[in-house]
């Protein structure tokens, strides 16, 4: 596969998460049959890291990665969802990560900001399950207007601020990239 | 393996590399032996995308991620690097890119945006090898202080900006997470 038109992303800036967002770009884009390489400047072989261990003939210990999803779209793209559903579906989600704590060491928790700003799930409902979380587990969680109860609560937070993007001049999601 | 301590992250704003700082995280983790479990909301099945064509049964078309390294530390780390064979060091290894379009799909620069910041190429020599980019190549540049120039030539620029950061607390990085 050959994108049509290949852009050039800029990452930067004093937070987390440049480089994890360039590395999960590529294995994305890796998933869809494009060829990717990393070229990594200050990063020498005595600093093995483990998306080496990953990508490398060593990567043999691997954990596994598991995606789960909700089956709704945000009301915002489906004016047909139902909000007391996707509730539903939220709480059950969420619930049987909690009856799995001890199976995970990593739980990405995708767009839940948004979940929690649009009020598909409380706050004080969230807290109760974040305070179930073991003490090993690292949470992660993504989306736009993450609540500041939720940034008070977190360890690292990083703002992603939008400089330029190519949606503002008209080109839009492609495979391989963007999904 | 289990981490000694799980923290909470949060990725937030309106730019670009959110979803995929998480899953870089996740993969990155994977390769460590952590198992990582990513929930997406808001991303129903009808809306696949390629980290589930990557880590799902039907990874089969999967492209291949290659990583290459500088073998130096930057100057700032280590007092002794010697900053002419840095220099050769970077003109050889994107020469060496230049040599290979055909073969990439997705060009990672990891902390290239260091290297311009701190002249270790000149943008003129950059804009050059830029200039040699196969439009369908998809090229991204990560790292602190990326030049103006360069934010003007891209398409994608996200400014991920530091809210909170667990080396603020004293955490020191973890094998599993932060490298």
């Amino acid at each position: 596969m050959k994108l049509e038109k290949g852009l050039i992303h800029v990452y930067t800036g004093d937070g987390k998460g440049k480089s994890t967002a360039a590395l999960g770009q590529a294995f994305r884009s890796c998933g869809r049959g494009l060829n990717a390489l990393v070229l990594q400047f200050f990063k020498p072989a005595s600093q093995e890291s483990g998306e080496h261990a990953l990508a490398g003939p060593e990567g043999r210990g691997l954990g596994r990665i598991e995606f789960r999803r909700g089956q709704s779209r945000h009301p915002f793209f489906d004016k047909k969802a139902d909000r007391e559903a996707i509730k539903t579906e939220v709480l059950d989600l969420l619930e049987d990560v909690a009856q799995e704590w001890e199976d995970w060491d990593l739980v990405v928790l995708d767009e839940v900001n948004n979940v929690l700003r649009d009020k598909f799930i409380d706050w004080t409902d969230f807290e109760a399950w974040l305070n179930r979380k073991p003490a090993t587990v690292e949470l992660i969680c993504t989306g736009r207007g993450a609540p500041q109860a939720l940034i008070d609560r977190a360890d690292y937070v990083s703002e992603v601020k939008k400089i330029k993007h190519p949606m503002d001049q008209g080109i839009a999601a492609r495979k391989g990239v963007e999904y």
